[in-house]
């Protein structure tokens, strides 16, 4: 990533101007956690999203899928503990439900509501407690609140992950904040988890379609934990435009597009941080490549293989999983050019493994964040991934996780 | 499967006749252990190969390609401990070296000779053992030593695995037989671990390759551990015609395949139960689909999915990773026509979850064979794959293993 003109301030979804929520626990977790989020905009936002690509879809999915396609949206309804997938047409129902009882309460257009869900797949909303609880938030939001949104969206998640960030772009300064959840069922290339961005800059619809697209396709699309892609899966971007119009051309364009990947890129970076059962975050640069998708698929496969996260977890430098993980990411490349890094020891050097140092490497094993440089020497494209290592946590967390 | 016309005997890859074998611990392995394998047939036999799509091959890989072209082997030198990948043109010379010394000590052509490493990347083979290990193997031969022979190609797997069948086709009664190792860097449809066939039906070369191809769709490509693919997988079936000529139409052509088809799900299944770490082995069939690779797509999807491998290690229900692991597949299919049966007792109807009874379905669970139905309700197509449990053990495995 280029040096980007932003500031990183303090907060989250409420830190652009007009933007409100609330977080709190409706009764949907057996544990008392906080499990229902609503974020509002204080003026109809217009807005973008990008869904699951999995083919069994969850309600809230299909509602907001529906409801985005006008380009506006005023208000998000989240709600963590029960994902509403696999729930048929009852679970549909309930969805739209959550909508209107949203719109209603806010006094806002059904169709300016998205709606999404995460948790368990299977059993139907505890629509009581969901309705009582929007009433009960709706009366709450505020723009202290963003904090308390962070944490009612997470499942598995240890912590909360939000950022917020100003930038001066074309003379003016918009701030952008976002929020996430996502610890397992973390697969690249399909939009991954939770993500709630709003932004206070005024942008149109069509402009915020592709900005999204192309942020999450260097962000939350280059971030595995598992290569499991969930049925609920989504992000949503609101631009309210409290803070002035954003000009949609030159280096102010270019200026608010790099905050936004970098807000999306440090989200996805959290998401692989905090990968369930993770006790390192991986960086995968794949450089050198023909092209900008052989170096995703590269840089994405190996962050993404077992066997290279046993072996980083195991904090051995397994050089040779890294190698054969490239060679099965379906990008085409010549193995003898290749050189591999980690952290800064080459451990290939044109295909053929070097007389590397195991001590000096094993000591960059030993940090949380672990860098792989891969260099493929096929041309100038590159790309990064971040993915976690896997552990005995990582079992236990999804072994004992019972439906 | 239907039923099939067979008789399953003692033995392995000695059994049809013709073929010797044995296997020793030639000292590239510090355990120990058996770590050189030769398999020799006692005339040039018609030969077929799968390998390994991995772009990054092992250098016996690239040997065995170049042999097998002429469709003919008469021996198959084998190695564990010692992978011979990553190890660029030194490597290269390595194999061949194993090659000429194995036509060496055997009387018989350089190309007719296969070679296969299986082992950690990146060292060099210890190249003074081998040879002396080559020699002596070829004064030990016999057609008792197949069970060394399918000892000394295991590196992580807890037992060996071979099996030997009889098979009457067309008035005569051919016998295969069959070694495989493989236990991690397991994934589908690239050709996995190795296995060596052997049967004394006198079949011509492209035939051969026909009826691999095809049984090898059906089973090695169905199998998945961990969604690792290795640099030096390999499938090599010889046939040396010294039971008499296969007829090669009608019902003897069909029996063969079906029983070579058996011998490689045999093996297929065997590779999935022993699995790194696996306590369970995992059946996934997918029935009702529009096409034979949406349902392979499915099946192997649902059996290679971390957290519904992680689910049946926790003896969990979780029908709601299943169909999230179906959707996510690649292939198109319509979630509300779905019915998922785990074991005998259905989990979900109609893409929705059934009131099962949890205790039924955990019952199923507690054994070492888990059975998923997936029923897609799109046509007549369906595959068959199989997997493992993902367990504390596997994570331990990869993380200890150190190069």
């Amino acid at each position: 990533m280029q040096e980007v003109n932003l500031k990183v301030i303090k907060g989250g979804i409420t830190a652009p101007r007009g933007f409100k929520a609330a977080g709190m626990h409706s009764g949907i977790k057996a544990s008392g956690k906080k499990d229902l989020a609503l974020i509002y905009s204080i003026v109809p936002a217009n807005a973008a999203a990008v869904f699951t690509k999995n083919m069994v879809k969850a309600a809230p999915i299909l509602v907001s899928m529906d409801h985005i396609r006008g380009g506006k949206a005023q208000a998000i309804i989240a709600n963590s503990g029960c994902a509403n997938a696999c729930t048929g047409i009852d679970g549909l129902a309930d969805a739209r439900t959550m909508a209107q009882a949203t719109a209603s309460v806010l006094n806002v257009r059904e169709n300016h509501v998205l709606v999404a869900s995460t948790g368990t797949i299977g059993p139907r909303m505890p629509m009581k407690n969901v309705l009582n609880g929007i009433r009960t938030l709706s009366k709450r939001i505020s723009s202290d609140g963003g904090i308390d949104a962070a944490d009612a969206i997470l499942t598995t998640d240890t912590r909360k992950k939000e950022i917020a960030v100003q930038v001066k772009a074309g003379g003016k300064t918009f701030t952008i904040g976002g929020i996430a959840k996502g610890s397992g069922m973390i697969a690249p290339n399909m939009a991954t988890m939770f993500a709630f961005i709003t932004t206070d800059a005024g942008i149109p619809a069509f402009k915020l379609r592709a900005y999204l697209k192309e942020a999450v396709e260097r962000s939350f699309n280059m971030t595995v934990v598992d290569r499991d892609t969930s049925t609920n899966d989504c992000v949503f971007l609101l631009a309210n435009g409290e803070a002035g119009s954003l000009m949609l051309f030159g280096s102010a364009e270019k200026e608010f597009k790099q905050a936004l990947e970098y807000v999306l890129i440090y989200l996805a970076k959290e998401i692989a941080r905090d990968g369930e059962g993770a006790t390192k975050l991986i960086e995968v640069k794949a450089s050198g490549a023909d092209s900008i998708s052989n170096a995703r698929a590269i840089a994405r496969t190996v962050a993404g293989s077992n066997l290279v996260k046993s072996a980083i977890f195991g904090e051995d430098p397994n050089f040779g999983r890294i190698m054969a993980a490239a060679g099965y990411s379906g990008a085409q490349f010549d193995p003898e050019n290749v050189n591999v890094f980690i952290g800064s020891t080459q451990v290939v050097k044109g295909g053929k493994a070097t007389a590397f140092s195991n001590n000096n490497v094993r000591k960059h094993l030993k940090g949380k964040e672990v860098l792989i440089n891969i260099m493929l020497g096929q041309g100038v494209q590159m790309a990064t991934a971040w993915g976690c290592d896997l552990t005995y946590d990582y079992v236990k967390i999804n072994a004992k996780y019972h439906t």
